[in-house]
């Protein structure tokens, strides 16, 4: 089969590589109908996280279940299935407080499990990771989207407004206008139901569609004084705040908009943040909080949501090409061309 | 009257200055019989943050109210009063949810206000910051010990196992044995009713101490893999971790112990952490929350326990000086061979 190798900085290639067999009697096979590239890959496209030459790419993707080892249960050959990205076993501890990131058995894609930028993945414990879509996805194509991204980015961002406690009714402020920041402000307005929804970014088109998506004020994060401007128009700062960036600009602006007492949630790798924000919060008693997504928990609530028609997360993704230009896809959101790039894998 | 005034590294002195005045009509002014020095105040004493000559010192104190200006309600003349380490107005948002460090008006001591390790203060916000102390305190001189440690050391171990939302049964680990530590300790396990204590540190007395405030495990940090022993010993982290000293191994070691989920509540200054230690934070799902301890909501509470006698954190202290050896206290804590010093003012 083909499927997306990393070689170097700026160098991912698709390649023809063994296909995947069951392993254990718990995996299941997937053919891959649509995968993603997430703004987290970019961290290895461009050589700030180390990777080795031979690594599989990609870790968020939909697709058709082929086969499954005797143990599997819950999903059985045809089903379309949502791929979360991470694996976990469902039975453990974590898994069962909805913790799935931390599973003691689960792990993330790539290398042995396969990447999901390839035409077929082994995905171990099917029952605890994959989840089934609902039967609408097979037919409506913006749902069938909008599956894709609940892999990881609707997720991640509705986890964001989560675990920074931002309440019904309540302010949250989220700094970001990636896809995953515009997920958070999805969560936020029409999830969670929050009443003051900022948003910052540096985007027009993107703080645009943040306002589409319920953000009832917009920020242009490269004007002075952006942090002030928000610290006063709340009176002192907002209890939730979400930084989706995950560099040192966006977490120093969060921690400054943040009230005392408040919480600023952090979902992107914090891989470019070097100083540690820990005197503010220390100083105003706000907890960062780490929040690598348990999408495995969320993708059922947020599923429902989708074919409710309540959210339309699939307005993330601003390009689609077929899996043979994956290396096109890298270098367009490399060079911002592109927030989110949909791989067209199979039907 | 006489005042320790900040000359430069390591050169503290006792000198005369002008007597404090009310200025504003909710000021006291406070005789001060018992003064502390603080783990906080070897900050500036070291050079590590930046004091100008002339800067008062201290913040924790004790003391006779002598004259209250007109506005004041809750205290008057001859009240034996505990002071918190910063001042509050009793009536702001802050104020109000119980987080006086805060307050919109409210400020540190020093400069101005004049510090504590003098013969008298001006206490601003006399209402919203003073508390009288129990009647036994004036007669009881291990009580008398108690309250000064009401000002700081014993409402900042407390905030920490609040804040790392240690539960009554539950587990709590504390990294420091230094003075907020070994009070953390006493907290958990006689205010809060932790189940299982573990405590580590570097001093086997003050390991020993903390045995005997109800820490049922100790460890010395300096032993190879103490964190992962930790972790084994509750069987994947704990969910509660106070972080009471203020450098890098030492909230390294509190990342690495805490469980997924959980929370690394931080008392003490950040000064000497360099290095974010946001990427296990991310990936474990772990709040990072500064606990600078708003001492004034906790030191009623507190007080009942010191007068019915669960709780005697007056053991913290270990040297008894005269005011007029300031300096020598301050040496002796510097070279560690005091854990905490008291200043003998006035009777």
């Amino acid at each position: 089969m083909k499927a997306t190798v990393y070689h170097g900085a700026r160098d991912v290639r698709l390649e023809t590589v063994a296909d995947p067999v069951l392993r254990e009697p718990t995996d299941a096979i997937v053919r891959v109908t649509r995968a993603a590239i997430c703004g987290s890959d970019l961290w290895f496209y461009r050589g700030i996280t180390q990777w080795e030459p031979g690594d599989r790419t990609g870790h968020e993707f939909i697709g058709i279940v082929e086969e499954t080892g005797p143990h599997v249960r819950t999903v059985t050959a045809g089903d379309l299935v949502i791929a979360p990205f991470v694996s976990s076993d469902g039975e453990c501890e974590f898994c069962k407080k909805g913790l799935q990131t931390s599973c003691v058995h689960g792990s993330g894609w790539g290398d042995d499990a396969n990447g999901g930028q390839a035409e077929a993945v082994r995905v171990p414990f099917a029952d605890g990771t994959l989840v089934k879509a609902a039967p609408t996805m097979r037919t409506d194509a913006r749902q069938l989207a909008s599956a894709l991204a609940l892999c990881d980015v609707m997720p991640t961002g509705h986890h964001g407004v989560v675990s920074a406690h931002a309440e019904p009714g309540g302010t949250v402020v989220i700094v970001g206008d990636g896809a995953v920041g515009l997920c958070a402000v999805l969560s936020a307005a029409k999830v969670v139901g929050v009443k003051r929804v900022i948003a910052i970014g540096h985007n027009p088109e993107r703080l645009a569609l943040a306002r589409e998506f319920g953000a009832t004020h917009t920020f242009n994060s490269h004007e002075e004084g952006v942090g002030m401007t928000v610290v006063e128009m709340t009176h002192g700062g907002a209890s939730a705040v979400v930084e989706a960036v995950g560099n040192q600009a966006s977490m120093d602006l969060a921690l400054e908009i943040a009230r005392p007492g408040g919480t600023v949630a952090f979902v992107g790798a914090p891989n470019q943040i070097d100083r540690a924000p820990l005197r503010p919060a220390f100083l105003k008693n706000v907890a960062l909080r780490g929040a690598l997504a348990p999408a495995r928990a969320y993708i059922e609530p947020l599923m429902a949501r989708v074919v409710d028609g309540s959210i339309d997360p699939s307005r993330v993704f601003d390009l689609t090409l077929p899996l043979d230009r994956v290396a096109d896809g890298y270098a367009a959101m490399d060079e911002r061309r592109a927030v989110k790039v949909v791989l067209e894998v199979s039907q």
